[in-house]
């Protein structure tokens, strides 16, 4: 038991919940080395959310709201560490979730799957290797979608995102939302919108922010997309951690 | 496989030595995490190892041959990472093993123990639970060490170490040299020499330039130790990678 008071509690929570993802082996190996990456930066911006990814947050539900489609996509990462949360957005927004896995096997989309049907979640996409299309006739894994959700979405969250996908993805003419916390990676540099954040904090917050934003004219949510500016906030994400080095 | 002219296939090697680690047992969950931490800052000072980095190998190896019982200090993750170098190091420079692991348990000791009797190498330390001794008297598992290695060693070379394992180090009056890739790590903060890289290309350099540095004189040595200064040397450092964020 980690005692509620320990200065990291949040971080070991986090690692128990990866941890327990990979003993229920819907968790590759490679997802834990990729937590540690995260881990390491979300020690750079002091494992708080930023007033920088604030406003990255509000532009990103202004984008979303005003979607005809919109999906977020999940990975076993992002199970792990926000399933309840991720399925809550997702009512609040009326955005699709669809599963995407880098190492995809049979097994692990089936635990996944069910993870989230006994959350009484049941419209999980991505499921059906039957039923998944190749983006832009693309036949690699990293291309493949669900007709109804990704292939046709008009706006799609990511989060702990493969560069290689992310890529995929814009070339296809989506407006990517990313949520990582690396701004130099591949997806952060390419997304639309870049939240630099952790997906434990941007959700819950996404949430809580979606509800102020729900009464908002179409003209108003515009507005909002309108004055943000997607490389000045990067930039000014990459000045909060240039500090952290002095 | 990994072909060889991947742009990251060093990092890739050493991600499959690492899950292999894990598979044999040897490595805990959170070794996995900790060395995707250790990814990202070698990702931060773009994988290579930098002249601020060779300068304080440099004086590493003059304070280790100047010593009467070094000790290097290694764990799951180094003995996955660079098993062969660890031994052709230690003989170069005469410096004892010491095996300490943060999540002990007897299987994980004795198959390390195991890895590396199969190199020809019987005398790794730390391995015999009934001849630990306690630093400063700390009943921690974090404090335990052997008569011959740790505890009477008068410079220790510890690699992707705990800081609360050095901090106890440290306070015993121990010389301590950190290869630490996190220059902010508490390791880097409290060591008294801190090399900023990845171990696998740091332990390679140091067998090289022991080569170069065993023919000087006691005198010349010193002088290669006086002229360093390991604050300046972590400012540098930081320098770098305050430059990635740019």
């Amino acid at each position: 038991m980690i005692p509620k008071n320990h200065p990291r509690y949040n971080s070991l929570i986090e690692r128990e919940k990866i941890k327990d993802a990979m003993k229920k082996s819907y968790l590759a190996e490679s997802g834990m080395i990729a937590h540690g990456r995260g881990e390491a930066f979300d020690y750079l911006i002091e494992e708080k959310t930023s007033k920088t990814a604030e406003m990255a947050i509000k532009a990103s539900l202004a984008m979303l709201l005003l979607s005809e489609n919109p999906v977020i996509s999940i990975n076993g990462n992002s199970t792990a560490l926000a399933i309840d949360q991720i399925i809550e957005l997702s009512k609040k927004i009326n955005a699709k979730v669809e599963l995407n896995l880098f190492y995809r096997t049979d097994k692990r989309v089936k635990i996944i799957k069910e993870l989230f049907e006994k959350k009484g979640f049941n419209k999980l996409l991505g499921t059906d290797p039957y039923n998944l299309k190749y983006i832009n006739g693309l036949e690699s894994p990293r291309a493949t979608a669900s007709k109804e959700g990704i292939y046709s979405a008009d706006t799609i969250l990511v989060m702990l995102e493969d560069g290689d996908r992310t890529e995929i993805l814009a070339q296809n003419g989506k407006f990517i939302i990313a949520i990582d916390l690396n701004p130099l990676s591949r997806t952060a540099q390419m997304a639309n919108i870049t939240i630099v954040d952790n997906i434990t904090r941007t959700i819950p917050l996404m949430i809580k922010i979606s509800d102020n934003l729900k009464n908002k004219t179409e003209k108003e949510l515009n507005k909002i997309i309108n004055d943000f500016s997607n490389e000045k906030n990067l930039n000014d994400s990459l000045e909060l951690i240039r500090g952290k080095f002095k």
